[in-house]
């Protein structure tokens, strides 16, 4: 299966390809968008063993000479060190402004590479080569990148975009299953925007090898959703806002979990529990909240969590970046495929949910 | 006298504001733009004890809550770690994406407190009030932002434009005159660019005094030559290579001079080599070169320099990020008003390089 989808972003224009055992055409696809250059293949130390040599070969034989660059695996890799570290070696080796990064592994990778690639020599080319679910139907979409903070995730980024993103569905094969399953918690999210078709096939994915045997047409249904916002709207003004469906909570259950929860999991998470306090609220549907929960529990996804509820979980969700003016949006279903932005007090928000969430507690 | 240059940049329009004691009127211009907001104000320790009162009580006034934070005065402030520590700060105040960054201070403030701004949150809201005559009419125009590196200058940060950019040339009055001396070297540089009557004004410009008494006019050509060049590449991607003239000698000079030299002296001493030079082959008209100098020895501006055709200096060269592929792009004027590119393999220029500037020194 070969399937191309062109995101026409305001700042540019660019193709995602989504290909099966797309890695061995990886240097017929280079060509397309890159002339003979010095390329950085960043990558981690999960990801470098499986594929680094392979992509080394192919971009050697089209022409490109290429530094490999590998940072530890895990979401503390996206920190002020490795951004200086990256960008130290790239001036070491004299890399210019025609030269490029390419991003070899899944979001942490991802983000860490493009923030790399947009600041270094204000801006070198990019290629994203997405190698987890979770990064082939989200992080590698639409140009956002980042690093950590103490305060908080992503909290230093930019909106870049890479000149291709090639998605290989066939190396999630390789994943783990819990790291398939959480990138799967982006996926229902996507398809509780959409609706339709992309909707029901959720409903026949019952467990993670039905994930894996769906993988091509879920992440076509998710990557075209999000070019299509990201082509409305670039850098999240509103209609990308959308996206953040099941994030809110999501973010703040994930952020006083410490790392315990995947990011998919606790969108997942975030995902439930905001519909089944908006079902409650009479916003929501009557139903929608368990179709959601059906989707997730068939492979195995979490609906609740300890940390729901806790102070430290207020106390991330107080830090929210989206909180304007002590209003806070956020984003529910009026019914499947019917996304509504609410905005409310940050205050009354939290009165709300410590309400609700003690009385499911006791 | 008060004037308005609007930036019509791919990525955004604003305005240029250029008023006498316009520094009296931030609460005002500032209200043009922003809603009411936290405001870091970000200044040096030369620059703040000077203003940054008066434009906190300002902004307090318009209520806008303040924070001022203030970095040591110096090139050597363009680091990863003023960097970091301003978006450690802006964390722990919880700036949020609503809020804005104020830059007050020269080219190194500008261009730090514009970085800052632009990968904070993915970018936040940014008003640059430029206090010295080098950032008035260079560094706060146009958008670039940066940190150095210790492999060279500004090889770190973004394009990113600001929503105003507040221009009060009384506040020139307090620049030592070496520092007013040197943004005049960028002057010339534009003023040769353009040609025509700004050419003239600046052939009428005999001392320091001069510079201070048609500050207004020598801003506005200058900025108004910029705005129109941004506006039609934003990215340097073609036309705004054009400002390099006088800089690709120069940034060598200057790193070779390792701070003895003020960027706009050493853009002086690579204004006037390069047209000597191109004088020689005959591709730059008989007299420029002297036009050139006679401006530049008119106010003690220099036109050459020991560390020209030194190791360092090649070395220096040797990475100037406008490189690529082997071959440099080098601008160089036809006559006064007509620049033109010129692309050479670096190896040849070097040579080059070598013979004439040892000729001269024998």
């Amino acid at each position: 299966m070969e399937k191309t989808i062109i995101v026409n972003a305001k700042s540019k224009t660019y193709n995602i390809e989504i290909i099966d055992h797309g890695l061995k055409k990886l240097r017929e696809k280079v060509q397309t968008v890159w002339s003979p250059r010095k390329v950085a293949v960043i990558t981690d130390e999960n990801v470098g063993p499986l594929y680094a040599n392979q992509v080394q070969r192919q971009l050697n034989a089209g022409g490109f000479v290429v530094e490999v660059l590998t940072v530890p695996a895990g979401e503390s890799s996206k920190s002020w060190m490795n951004l200086e570290k990256i960008i130290q070696q790239l001036a070491e080796k004299h890399f210019g402004r025609q030269d490029g990064i390419l991003a070899l592994g899944g979001g942490v990778v991802g983000d860490l590479a493009g923030l790399a690639a947009s600041i270094y020599l204000r801006g070198i080319a990019l290629i994203q080569l997405p190698t987890s679910l979770l990064a082939q139907v989200d992080s590698s979409v639409g140009g956002k990148t980042a690093i950590d903070l103490a305060a908080g995730k992503n909290l230093v980024g930019t909106f870049y975009q890479p000149d291709l993103v090639l998605i290989d569905p066939t190396v999630l094969l390789t994943l783990k299953s819990r790291c398939l399953v959480e990138g799967y918690g982006e996926i229902v999210k996507c398809a509780a925007l959409v609706g339709g078709d992309f909707w029901q096939l959720t409903g026949q994915i019952k467990s993670p090898q039905a994930i894996m045997r769906n993988a091509n047409a879920l992440i076509e249904a998710s990557v075209r959703f999000k070019a299509q916002i990201v082509a409305a709207d670039e850098t999240e003004t509103r209609r990308r806002q959308l996206l953040n469906l099941g994030h809110t909570l999501g973010h703040a259950v994930e952020q006083a979990a410490g790392g315990r929860l995947f990011h998919g999991e606790a969108v997942a998470i975030g995902l439930y529990q905001l519909s089944r306090l908006f079902e409650q609220k009479k916003l929501t549907a009557v139903g929608v909240t368990e179709q959601i929960s059906t989707r997730l529990q068939a492979v195995g996804l979490p609906l609740s969590d300890d940390e729901l509820g806790t102070t430290d979980f207020y106390r991330a969700l107080k830090h929210d970046k989206k909180i304007k003016q002590q209003q806070l949006t956020m984003i529910y279903l009026k019914k499947i495929g019917q996304p509504e932005f609410y905005c409310y007090p940050i205050k009354q928000v939290i009165g709300w949910l410590q309400q609700e969430l003690s009385q499911k507690k006791s």
